[in-house]
């Protein structure tokens, strides 16, 4: 029976499993790729998978896919929707769901395996395929690379990866330079007194040191940054207290922080330091806050030229108006790793998942950020055909760019 | 062998129980109560107890005590301290202290009526003993008085009542008309929509909007209110929000308001539903914030005339030097509920408790406010001598003020 | 013919004069004290004048009487209304109008000087007349006491006062302790970088950290006092910028601070400099905030003893329900600092101006706020009678309380 | 003598006028225009001239050049510096400076047509040379329009014009879609009620109703707008109160707000006028603030076909490390009105005008902001050469790209 591609996905998407825990998804891609004679090593960065496709001498090509799900409970209906439900790192039990098209990712790479190796007569080279772990919770790619991805394997002389988006069905989106921002996450605890909620005269009010720091952390984008310039400071969280009466001691933020330009980035995170340390200082407190950086992940940045060619090979092979460019998004990936490790251009691009009737009706009523569900969502869900058949595509035509043609 | 009064106090103090869950310190009041001779009604207001010592012709003088204690672990080192536990209203359980004194309240009026009883040739009238469950948690008297205080029981000429406060052992003070604050409790809930913290044009910002009220809300006490009016808004418990970089749909308040004028009081709620009200439109909210009040008690108000009686007779017996004034205190009671509901004058004084010597060193070097713990406390620990005799003595100099002399 | 006290009354508000510029209102003081046989000082302080009624052995009393009008235009339209126009202090000409009483302090004063002449039999003791100039503008008492007030003359064991007020007329006010806040004017300048409007990532905006320096001010009074105790932060004065495009490089606002107790005094002005400092940090300015204090008045405190002899006498010549207690005003005054001087106790107090009537029916609609015009008001006009008579009638008999008596 | 443009730099250099007061310049490009053979028109849109090149069939080109100087004293102590006053338009004298270069812009466009006119036989159709008065103040392109530019003249087949910038002298930025921001200029006031600055209770304080604007307001382009959209809220100008001591009745503020996209200019538009009612409201403000748009003009934006044309042209001519792009800036011309008026396409670049030597040193020590004067500085001095060589050529080369070569 021959392997079905469709069937994969129906498969991976009812079988979604958390960062670090996709052992399943990994076993399945372990076992097609040598059946589809690949070198396969396995445990490569915790549960990641490594696949060589030898060809010959040529350029060698590495192909990324990650694998994880999110602990999202599916709300989309479908008849292969996840029932899923795993106990994250907080210890909670939660629905699990691939909401943010991993599914696909390996669907597609395994198809462009297929006809890679099915078309091998026709190109040289070498094509490394990579399937990755913990994406969502960004450390999948720093852990296959400390796990030796770059020297175990052919060096790659260019990334290439693509992730499934709320676009139309048959279309890409093909960004030069900052394809998605960095990311910073921060927990700032703001340090004051407690006491009784009716002799305020004794305490240092934190819940207002907080609040007085939210608000003017709005003008580090709005004064300090260039116009333009994508920045994002969130307070995405805000925890204080227990009672009405009770003035507590402490409240804690949780911000997170969005930047492409590493001067913008600098001054996002001195202006943060700098504001809530004044706001301390505003409200009397002795002790300065204190200020974690959680978690740190760079932008990921296309090389230029390496993505003109991509997007020359998109253009060539399904027209001009199929490859558009939505320009910088504000969400992170970690894929940019794996090409700075190797000290290779990267090239990442976006993929439509969407119905192109639906997206055209929602478009038109201007109702495409209402009516479409992003990434993320409990009600994300690809049409199968052409997504699938396309995404192939796209992976397969950038490949072949870059490998010696015979 | 003679009844104890210091026995009695480390009895009680050992033995805290939360709001209207006084059974064992009502069962024991009751007891002693019966054994001086008095007619005695148990479960009034559920866990309250009522005794009568009708002695002739004369006006009635309510004595009241409350007896709960808090949900606080205490911390003294004692060797009477309390190592009783409890499960709060919510479920959890937690530490149980006479953090507040009440376990001294019912000493001194078992102490007072012994030597009432003790010295009835004396005077002619009646005293009816008080002790009322529930003052912590506001709910105690109302209680009491829904269930027939006023009318199955001496109707009072006046209501008079005494609170061990962070004062020199053998000092009262007495405060006429406001004595204690009203305080309000509101529940705040602004409505946003959320979404991805990278995306925020997509969203509308609860903790933006609940920080800009908290900030705002600080203008109705330095703005609205007359300056020297009391008056407190604390906003003590903020909460929004789980990750960094989710935006969250609500973020909530707790806010605690004190005052003791009608008019101030209406400026303050006012404001705030106001100033919530104009921020959530501010954001661009369509949604206007849910404000909940979820609790009221009136200022502890003292009756003029009364209380100058009282303060007269303390004068009398004590000197003018032990008979302080130390004005409206910010907290709230619900004494005034009793003395309201019987259309008499009340009148409601401070007890000290502290170590006089102790309290002088505190106050040479400026630091009462560090050293001296006060009421909620977990270090809150009353001399034993000479407070109880002294407490004894207040409450029955104020009662004898009352009575008929014989 | 004989002197008339409306006649003068009404002369003096035609010709009112600005602080220090007062040379009619004295030279016409010092003429009827002449005529009265008083041993007169004029230019005492500027344009203070001095005189002495000493009538034997006895108590030194000195009566204080304020002359300066303010640069306010009148619109009472009175057939005695002030047409006059001066050239202000910044070299600008305004209207001048007697909107603050001091020609019914100096009539009062001269009122009461010619009845303890005619009285002198009936006392011993010796009487000072202080024409005080600068009231408004705070200064006039500091200069009469520079100019030797207290050696020059008797020296002054008590000193009283008496300030027309929005009260009705016939009734007086008399407060012990403070019975007026102090006052600290102050001048900050926040030093931000000025910029085209269109790049404030280039600049340090000044005008958004001034504003957020006044929304923070706020927080001093809403939390950092006791509640219930006087305390007031006003921005009255904000400028920054010419045009909407140019960010400037500097904000300014004028504050003014009143209290009466020196701690919280301590409290408002640690807090606002702490502020301001935090604010400028917060925007990274570099250069601190300029903060100058401008001037400094002290609260206007009586003296207990000495009030409650005041008020005792006043009880007993108009009736206890004629003499009420408004309370500690938030206004500023200097009298104090001619008995701080002097070593000497001092009780200023409150006579009402307002026709009874009009008075009554505004209090009964709640309307007094509204209705009745304020000191500073262009519309400020009391009523002749009985407000001249009844107001030279608490001053002899708030004097004869102290001389002796024969 | 031949006419020498680098003897008319410094002269209109040293004869700044201010925005429609270019009479003087009006008149010298007039003169030279005729000189050169032209057909010319004076006072087209008040002090605008407009000559017309007509050399045979073809098509037609509009070359434009303002001429309007600023309010600013010149601090370059150059030999040729402005030494001018003038009265503004407030009444007010001020120093008055080309530091924008607009003498520039004229030098280099009579520059450009000496160059035509000599090398008509290489080309045929026209060249429409438009000198257009007030461009600073924005209105220049509104008058000239208003006055029949569109019809009394040849139509526009491409308008092209220039501007100094602060880049290297010999490099030119183009940028295709939107070069510069639009702008659009409100005066908001606050009403609320003045008082007395010791009893705000009674007053509605529009100092703090106004800081808090200005502190909300920031939000607006923190996260209402997606991230990385050109958006700028400046608060440019505070002004409220006259003394610390009196709440003022009212507070003005200055806004200016600049976007390229007609959503994020209505996002912004929108969001300041919700946010100021709301802040009214919040401090209880009966009446909505005024807010009044005092000008408008939109952005400059480059038609893509066209300045496609223009840049190959250019870096044909000087290669194409010479042809930079800056990027959309956030300032805003007037320019496009006059493309617009005629249907016509726009292309506006930018020309440097320092020393490349001095540039690359700041650019180095990466100081540039710092140590480059840029326009509007009073210490903005262009280099001569190569500016002036340099700028006629981009001119002409961009010229030629329109008309028929023969």
């Amino acid at each position: 029976m021959p392997f079905d591609l469709e069937d994969l996905y129906r498969d991976l998407h009812s079988h979604p499993e958390l960062s670090f825990a996709e052992t399943r998804t990994a076993g399945l891609a372990a076992a097609r790729l040598r059946e589809l004679g690949l070198d396969v090593t396995e445990g490569v960065g915790r549960t990641g998978v490594v696949g060589v496709l030898a060809n010959g001498a040529g350029p060698v090509v590495h192909l990324r896919a990650d694998m994880d799900a999110l602990p999202v409970t599916e709300a989309t209906g479908l008849d292969y929707a996840s029932t899923q439900r795993a106990v994250g790192p907080d210890g909670v039990e939660v629905g699990v769901m691939h909401a943010c098209g991993h599914d696909m990712h390996v669907t597609w790479l395994l198809g462009a395996l297929e006809r890679l190796v099915a078309t091998r007569d026709r190109w040289s080279g070498t094509v490394v395929a990579v399937f990755q772990p913990a994406e969502e919770t960004i450390g999948g790619a720093r852990e296959m690379v400390a796990d030796g991805l770059v020297d175990r394997f052919p060096h790659a002389d260019v990334v290439l990866g693509q992730h499934l988006a709320p676009l139309p069905a048959g279309v890409a989106s093909v960004t030069s330079g900052p394809a998605m921002a960095g990311a910073d996450t921060l927990t700032i605890t703001m340090h004051g007194r407690g006491g009784h909620g009716s002799r305020p005269q004794s305490t240092i009010d934190p819940v207002l040191a907080a609040a007085s720091a939210v608000v003017r952390l709005q003008s580090i984008v709005s004064r300090e940054v260039a116009p333009g310039a994508l920045a994002v400071v969130t307070v995405g969280s805000l925890h204080a207290g227990t009672k009405s009466n009770i003035i507590p001691a402490e409240a804690t933020m949780g911000v997170s922080v969005r930047s492409v330009d590493a001067d913008v980035r600098a001054t996002l995170l001195d202006g943060i330091r700098r504001i809530v340390a004044a706001e301390a200082t505003a409200s009397g407190m002795t002790e300065p806050p204190t200020v974690v950086v959680d978690e740190t992940v760079a932008a990921t940045v296309n090389d230029p030229e390496a993505t003109a060619r991509v997007r020359a090979a998109l253009e060539t092979r399904f027209g001009a108006e199929r490859v558009i460019d939505i320009g910088t998004l504000t969400g992170s990936e970690d894929v940019h790793e794996l090409a700075t490790a190797a000290g290779a251009p990267l090239v990442y691009w976006f993929v439509g998942g969407v119905d192109p009737e639906t997206f055209s009706r929602a478009a038109a009523a201007g109702r495409v950020e209402q009516e479409i569900p992003t990434n993320h969502s409990p009600f994300f869900a690809p049409v199968l055909h052409p997504t699938i058949e396309h995404g192939v595509e796209t992976l397969v035509t950038a490949a072949m760019e870059w490998v010696g043609r015979r």
